[in-house]
């Protein structure tokens, strides 16, 4: 290891451009983990890419580690003692795409004004790889971390990480840790750095609805029976009232009302509801009576319907219909309540002309909250003003990581929530990307953080 | 031509077993006319085999006649100077098929149980042939026919017969006749002979909803914006009233309250609503309030939607969703003018956080009814009861077939609509089928018309 007496931060900032070099590889490989699919070779190569760069960093004992499902790659660094270790946890698998909605192929990545664009960029290679090179920059430079660094990078964020409880579980000892860093999630707007101190949880249901046993000429049969696509739209026209609540009785029973002030702290954060407006392109806004948008969207539970299909190109009324439900729940709310709730409300306001049938179709988790004195939290902060020169501003998101739940209730480790993605990165959507600007500086608060953790700490 | 002295019925019943080969082969082209299923290829084989088949039977001037789509199928025979001339229509194309719902698969006709299964067994292959075996008895037999007989088979009825009307106008001459027959309806009943006296028209319409620029991660952005499912689904849950009525201001406007008479009628055929129920295998009954599902299925309109597809797999909020809604129509409505009532009553219960669309998706046409002087009724009439043993009844049915419309208005000409299909063939669905004791005594009865007809109107 060639030891030099530089800057980690200037070794990193003249390295910039090569890491995006690295890093489009890594994109271009369609580790799509949904088994529907088809990308198990993609996920292994996917998995192999990180094993080569964790070593390329300096790190030791890296490994992609067998699970029930994909492998999880590990990596360490564990010779700052006394020092505390942190667990460094991110995804290599990224979610479906529809190419035709890409301006830019979603796995031939390419920077354009800026940015990179492809599947993975924000959600969560690009996130993932800032520490990678926030660690090689340390060790090329100073010969040694200031902490003690662990990297765990799964393979199944995007399906409920549904290996990782059993891998959790088999590897407690091996991941041992003062703290989890997660790099996964956004900003709550550009040039607001923004630590993430909540995660909505949530529960998926599939909703099916049997109406005549076979599709039937809609010529012939039309006023005969109940089209099930007409039945499922009485019953999804019933999952909220005419004020954005959702209707399912008790969905709310164990939401605790916002603080005054949570809602002020919400309140100074600089995202209005014309921001939100902008951002999506909605002809308006919507959602739950009395909250602003950014409450809605962070600390108010949700249900939304992702899928709906039925019926097809032949004058025919199907024989059924499906569609997929799916909740955000904040903490207190327990999936396995709301799923009931849900279910039952769901089966209750069908009518009886269609055979209903709900299942669960994944084993979600509650939200959580993260409390001012998680540690590591000083040292992002820290950091995180070090390097963009605003402080940093203690979001709720919207999105759940299932990890951070598992991470807390399993292996009693508390989770740090350091995300570089913006606003508009287009997670789940067409054209995903990064902002070069919030890859480097994600790097130099990576660094920051790691030499801010150690000193606090020793 | 080999003339014998036998009775043509005698020879169609020995030959029964052959003609059902014969067909096969025809139903084993999958003559799907739906541009999207690319099969000009096999449109056009379907069209050759049965150029083959009218020539075969005996037939005069038989050529595929070209048209602005799909072409023509034409033939006649025309040496019964002073007898009526009977231009027999049917289809050689047929609906799309999802293959995985067959027993056996569609483009493999195969018996079973008395059934020839295969996509355009009953719709409307199979009863197209009944009429050229019928002819060809008759002149294998006789070497003449009892009247002038013309054919004319389309290979776009599946698509709304949409190069028809420039057809018919240029071949307008070739086309004279008294009356056209029809077989592509079904019987109200297995054992009850029908004639139907009336067929409902349609139009249908598109319907988009745009809501957010792009999908939207579901976890950040629930709660933000309206999601389009919902919306769509808030707007198909007002297309019907609580008592099944269409909601539609004006939709009912032209529609003709049911004489006692006609209701009298309708009651005396031997289809109850339990019968429905069961050959629907639905858990209940659905519609308009006041009706029997007899009524509802053939002499009051209905509106239904046939197909919704929104969203996908990713855990995002669509950007947009699309359903299709098809009106069946009765005489009297007028296509457009329920267009735009429909359009314009979508366009005011949408929210106004979603963009709508409204397309047409189809030229559509509104319902017919056939008096009980037309043209060669009685023949049928006597020719179903000769060979059945039942006396046929009189019904009108959901179906529409554009083109009796066309015949009306483009060329001053009545329709008969003799079918033989059964009420559980699955037209338009899966396992379609046709009962060879309708397939056999549909030739039968066909050749008896031609007598009748021939005898009556000389």
């Amino acid at each position: 290891m060639s030891i030099t007496s530089r800057d980690p931060i200037d070794y990193a900032r003249e390295r910039e451009a090569a890491a995006v070099e690295q890093l489009k590889a890594w994109l271009a490989i369609p580790s799509i983990s949904r088994d529907t699919e088809g990308h198990a070779a993609d996920m292994q190569r996917a998995a192999d890419w990180l094993v080569d760069a964790l070593r390329a960093a300096g790190l030791e004992n890296v490994a992609a580690l067998p699970t029930q499902g994909f492998p999880v790659v590990y990596g360490d660094w564990l010779h700052a003692p006394g020092a505390p270790t942190v667990l460094i946890y991110g995804h290599y698998d990224v979610q479906p795409v529809k190419p035709d909605e890409w301006v830019s192929p979603p796995f031939e990545p390419v920077v354009r004004d800026g940015k990179l664009y492809g599947r993975g960029s924000a959600d969560d290679k690009g996130q993932t790889f800032i520490h990678v090179k926030a660690v090689e920059a340390l060790l090329k430079t100073r010969g040694h971390l200031p902490i003690n660094v662990k990297f765990m990078i799964e393979g199944e964020e995007e399906v409920g990480s549904r290996s990782l409880p059993a891998f959790l579980t088999a590897e407690a000892e091996r991941l041992a840790a003062d703290t989890v860093v997660i790099s996964d999630t956004s900003w709550v707007a550009p040039g607001v750095p923004t630590i993430n101190v909540g995660l909505r949880g949530g529960v998926t249901l599939e909703v099916t609805l049997g109406g005549p046993a076979a599709d039937l000429h809609s010529g012939l049969y039309g006023g005969s029976v109940h089209n099930p696509i007409l039945a499922a739209a009485q019953i999804i026209s019933r999952l909220h009232d005419e004020e954005g609540r959702v209707a399912v009785p008790g969905f709310y029973d164990r939401v605790r009302e916002l603080t005054e002030e949570e809602r002020l702290h919400a309140a100074r954060i600089p995202v209005t509801d014309a921001h939100i407006l902008a951002e999506t392109g909605a002809p308006r806004l919507w959602g739950e009576a009395g909250y602003t948008a950014l409450e809605r969207m962070g600390m108010r539970p949700t249900l939304d319907v992702l899928k709906f299909v039925a019926g097809g190109d032949a004058a025919a009324i199907p024989s059924s219909a499906t569609f997929r439900v799916a909740t955000r729940l904040v903490p207190d709310q327990d999936p396995t309540d709301i799923f009931e709730s849900v279910r039952d409300y769901i089966l209750a306001v069908a009518p009886d002309t269609v055979r209903v049938s709900v299942k669960r179709a994944n084993v979600g988790g509650p939200g959580v909250v993260i409390p001012p004195d998680a540690p590591g939290l000083d040292a992002a902060r820290q950091a995180l003003q070090e390097t963009f020169g605003v402080v940093p501003v203690f979001a709720r998101s919207g999105g759940g990581i299932p990890v951070v739940l598992m991470f807390r209730q399993q292996l009693g480790l508390p989770s740090l929530l350091m995300g570089f993605g913006l606003p508009d990165d287009g997670l789940h959507g067409p054209n995903e990307k990064l902002d070069l600007r919030q890859f480097g500086g994600g790097i130099e608060t990576s660094i920051r953080f790691m030499q801010a953790f150690g000193v606090t700490s020793r």
